[in-house]
């Protein structure tokens, strides 16, 4: 349907009512704006695309769109890894990150609200200004949207003891279609801590990648900031599979530190070479754990990971007395995926496994890699069982990248086989259809698409994504 | 449709794959099936009931009913107070409390698997002798099975820290219908600490009321179990106003208590004549904090909350220094709606509003039932600013019931203008579905109703219920 229309005819259809300032048609910042981080997703052509500023102009957007069957490809900052902000052909790309404010902080109840556009990391510093908190950390929070983080149910590293994004939306306001009527702006979820009247349409949106509708504002529960130091407990190992011997043992002890973190030479290395942050990479793996536990019950806690990290074989495990050193690590593990994207294309796993399965599971991680001539760096939040092996490839050679994409199918199966998920974090986008297809169940899936259609009946939000 | 379905028709057809002894015809034995503890929401006249004891079974079950058009109404114990597992005229009541079953314990990765009509407190003693704690913990914990908890998205006391049972629900398997074929088991969710692979189901589930399909399994995220014993911290007040003030304080000071709740003399007086537990009753409200934080740390929380109960100006706040006591007081909190309910007739309110809006919504409470000429007691998840206003009836006074309803609706418009919801963690049921339709958006329940239809076309499953 959409191929009739043209790109002249949208832009005089939005700009009878949508500020022509907005509407981007440049050849250039239109593909600048069409594909996000993941590497060799297809990337469709987009008519144009539109900075949103308003609501107003989300809901415009939507209803010309349903009206001339253009489908419409949300995006924020475009740090997603599966395809999901790609454009599709003859779409129009929604940019939502000129919607940036933050609507509320309401320190007397924990919440604030939010347009989808604002920065993670630039949402963190406005509520610290009153002495609040939100958790929700991913790697990409210097960069990554709100909106992003709601659209794939982002984690992080501090997730393991504060839970990912889903935990902390309350509530939101999103322009829907279908039975609503296609640009209808509709309240979800609450404002109140608790809440269970009707279908929780707002989780369901969580997660859900733009396919059921356009975010538009965003209620979040926050938590008091965290007081005073925390420790940070380092293991070094000889191999991986040590290494995910000392993670098992970390949950079976029953321990809960805020992140439990996996990286290994190859980004100690990359991200040395880059930044000089003076990161000595003698060991194979490291793990990193923080506790911020205050007082007598963290000294156990860091005691208790020393021990779990024994458990692993390590070459040594020690809470690091020296703060630098520890901020260090840290930085190296945020910066590890930008550091070897640096090196060429990098194609990212984001398999979550039971955490009695990490050890099994990057032994077989190393196998494949090796039987693939893939070269393999591997960053994880471990803590969890989401490991984010990445499959690195000289830029332009294309049987490397061949091998690469054929290593990624594989250690998706081998998740599955240990009862594991395609995804843990970054969503199905466009990489990881063919792996969900093999990890659900097909009536699952059938159910999914039911739900899709009931509330998306012109497949206009996001279409070709996740199934 | 189901009309024209007469009890041997739906008998001889579930007796063909069922075994016989699994259903119930007596006409007293399948009326105490027929409804939960809501006061005064219609009961239907039910065909029979079915005793399940394999999700095969239910499986049949569902398979038939859609074929004959029969309503299913699923039920555990019975214990919800909102009239959601009450019987629909012509139906068949799925009893699933004989699927009790803990399928497994998975102590390396603190989850377990559980069958539905386990109850609350069996399955928290099974995983207690691992060492494990499933926190959500209902009023009704005694009684009240995971499925049913699951279907209301069920809170408790200590969700104030811990959370929902939505937090705690990573997977399940449930007879579903429509796009999967009526009587399809399906699995949905997952076993991992995290994913994001496709929609949401499982999370949709989890609060629906039976509404979408039958969980037939449910796959847990449980606790290492608390160490240490906690603090109580009790404060006594004038008012049900000023016991706000100080609830209101609690989070505006950044505490996170493991659990802060209220009850009135009303409660008090009730369990005492009824247990004689040695309460005294001195004070028109209690407020009753649990915290714990190990060592130091939670001597410096019950500081801040006693600090934060001087706020509301009390007769008296302290840390107990006597753990009979506060054993006592916990328990009367929990003992508080069956002691009531022993004198007459119950209307249970669960509202749910924004912890700073607490002192107004008391407040108007008091308004509501005076000027209505209710007795009214108050029970109270108050740090949650979920409240239990309590409305008290004689038996078989028509103009008491009368008036109580009418408070009723009043209090739930009252929430809804505070910025609340009609429903902290009872569900919608019959009782609250007018409520919910004043405080939801119409769009948004035209797109949960349009979610209804995609999964339940043939509205088999559990019919005329939240909407």
């Amino acid at each position: 349907m959409s191929a009739v229309v043209t790109t002249p005819q949208l832009l005089e259809a939005l700009s009878r009512t949508i500020p022509e300032q907005r509407l981007v048609t440049d050849r250039d910042i239109v593909a600048s704006l069409s594909a996000d981080d993941a590497e060799w997703a297809p990337v469709g052509s987009a008519l144009a695309a539109l900075r949103a500023r308003s609501e107003a102009e989300v809901q415009e957007a939507v209803r010309i769109c349903a009206d001339l069957r253009v489908p419409v490809v949300p995006r924020g900052a475009g740090t997603g890894l599966s395809g999901g902000a790609n454009a599709v052909d003859g779409c129009l790309v929604l940019d939502l990150s000129k919607m940036d404010q933050v609507v509320e902080v309401d320190a007397d109840n924990l919440i604030c609200v939010v347009q989808p556009g604002i920065v993670n990391d630039d949402l963190k510093a406005i509520v610290r200004e009153q002495g609040l908190w939100y958790p929700p950390d991913p790697a990409s929070a210097p960069w990554s949207t709100i909106g992003g983080n709601v659209a794939t149910n982002a984690g992080g590293l501090c997730c393991l003891k504060y839970g990912v994004t889903r935990d902390y939306v309350l509530g939101m306001r999103a322009v829907m279609g279908g039975p609503a009527g296609y640009g209808t702006a509709v309240r979800l979820g609450r404002r109140t801590a608790k809440g269970v009247a009707g279908l929780d349409l707002c989780g369901l949106m969580v997660g859900s990648e733009g396919t059921l509708g356009v975010v538009t504002e965003v209620t979040l529960r926050l938590r008091p900031a965290l007081a005073g130091t925390p420790r940070t407990i380092v293991g070094a190992f000889d191999n991986l599979v040590d290494a995910g011997v000392a993670v098992a043992s970390v949950t079976r002890r029953g321990l809960t530190p805020y992140a439990l973190e996996l990286l290994d030479r190859e980004c100690l290395t990359a991200v040395e070479e880059w930044k000089h942050l003076g990161l000595e990479a003698e060991a194979q793996v490291l793990l990193l754990a923080r506790v911020d536990t205050p007082g007598e019950g963290g000294a156990d806690e860091a005691r208790g990971i020393v021990a779990a990290f024994e458990d692993g074989n390590p070459l040594w495990a020690v809470e690091s007395s020296d703060d630098t050193e520890a901020e260090a690590l840290f930085a190296a593990r945020r910066l590890a995926y930008p550091a070897l994207e640096r090196l060429g294309p990098v194609l990212t796993e984001d398999i979550c496994v039971p955490r009695s399965a990490v050890p099994a599971m990057l032994a077989q991680l190393l196998d494949i890699a090796k039987r693939h001539d893939v070269r393999m760096a591997t960053i994880a939040h471990a803590g969890d069982g989401n490991l984010h092996p990445l499959l690195l490839t000289p830029p332009g050679d294309d049987a490397a990248r061949e091998a690469a994409q054929a290593a990624f199918e594989e250690m998706l199966d081998a998740a599955i086989a240990l009862g594991g998920t395609v995804s843990g974090e970054h969503g199905i986008g466009l990489l990881k259809r063919d792996g969900m297809h093999r990890e659900l169940d097909p009536a699952s899936i059938a159910l999914q698409r039911a739900v899709k259609d009931a509330m998306d009946p012109l497949n206009i939000f996001n279409p070709g994504k996740v199934w």
